[in-house]
């Protein structure tokens, strides 16, 4: 049961990333682990700009349990990628990321995947709710009954 | 349902890559981005060393549609990272790894993850049954049954 | 006999490259390797965007024999980093690129240095002179008596 | 006039870097970059190992102020990478390391540099002298005379 690959439309948020020459790897093509490089900068640049969080100084730090990445077609420096995300599951003390990366112009995404954060208090390290303002901002990005990736 | 956290003896071929310092990310701890160069750099050694495939001269090609990680506990500089793989899935052009990641003697993994290459003719360019020699190699790193990640 | 740090109006090509989270380092700024990445994608960009070299297909390949890096100032993520690019030296069969590097609005560079290529035959691997036609676009970027880094 | 090629013994202190697969690039040797990463870990573990520095909690902190690299030989994945280092200069609050790449058993250099820490007091953030303890244990690593790189 292969799922559809998604539209830009599908996502809430979005930045632009460069490609950079080393991304390429010996077949022309970005390597698969940079798409996680991507995934990670959308995120980071999402909680800063779009959420307001100070990752350096927050009450709370999110902690990666889990990503994924599919991939349907290849991209290539020098394309500019534009990562999409969408806001798929706010848990007690854990938010579930959705992402698409589009190349130039494509409608269709080269590749998705999703990124987990646990948040654990900075100081005690112990696990911990959201922050209510933390909550209610990432809401306005959420898409509920989207067509999830797994 | 959570899973069960692996251990080394679920995995059946085994790599030593030691960290390195700019694996560390603002927190002190490996950024989630380098498990999948540690993935990656495991299975081409493991293609290379185990099943004797020329990465660059072969008559397939594998191209990555899927990767997937969780992470379970940080890891640091100068730690030195024990790849465990174990072939989870053989099918008629694509194989699907599994991965742990174990932590200087640690036998319970640090990280776990899948990794599956779809095959296509290098000249061609389109999906292309495994080479015989190849598909029996794999099977003898092949896991029947076992405790597998999604 | 210390040189004085470079102004954005020293350079004759420019490239934004914003940066990504993972360019951090544990102290919370872009790691020292960073800078090459940097260096190394906006030659690239400008042998492709500037010069209409086919990088992949070229009769010519450069390999990169020397490269060096002063830095002046932290930059972190987000900054977005204009590369600034010139011509210092077009040998018989080498070029010498000399760049700087500027934090955001900057007008003082956070970092320069030089990045030098020497051309081989893709074909023959031999040392080749450049292209005539490769040797007058470049000259089109060069800043003669330039406060050179050394 | 050009320098020698350096040898192993030119060096004081070896560190054994395995390449990952992303290190390639697009042309199936090391890219350019890397060989910073493995000057960077060198230096790190260096400290770490050889002179006793605890890098995350030590009262002073090294800022890079400059870096060079000069290429002779190409190095691709999955050679092994012998990193050799020497104390060329120790000043006031400065230490200048010079580092060869060996790759695989070769004992002529693939490639030699030179890195540059400043040290800065943790807390103040100023210039500070080298402690006394770190001054007399970098001077065990010193080579006076040797055939350095500019």
């Amino acid at each position: 049961m292969t799922k559809a690959i998604g539209h830009r439309g599908d996502y809430r948020w979005y930045l632009e990333i460069p490609t950079r020459w080393a991304d390429n790897d010996v077949f022309g093509h970005v390597n698969n682990v940079v798409y996680y490089a991507w995934f990670d900068t959308a995120v980071a640049r999402f909680l800063m700009d779009a959420i307001g969080l100070n990752m350096l100084a927050s009450e709370v730090i999110g902690f990666v349990v889990e990503t994924q990445c599919r991939y349907f077609a290849p991209t290539s420096f020098p394309d500019v990628i534009t990562a999409g995300l969408r806001v798929a599951h706010i848990g007690n003390s854990s938010v579930r990321y959705e992402l698409g990366l589009f190349r130039n112009a494509d409608d269709r995404a080269a590749a998705e995947g999703h990124f987990v954060h646990a948040y654990v208090a900075r100081v005690a390290g112990r696990p911990t709710p959201l922050p209510e303002a933390m909550r209610t901002a990432l809401a306005g990005f959420r898409v509920p009954g989207n067509p999830a990736p797994r």
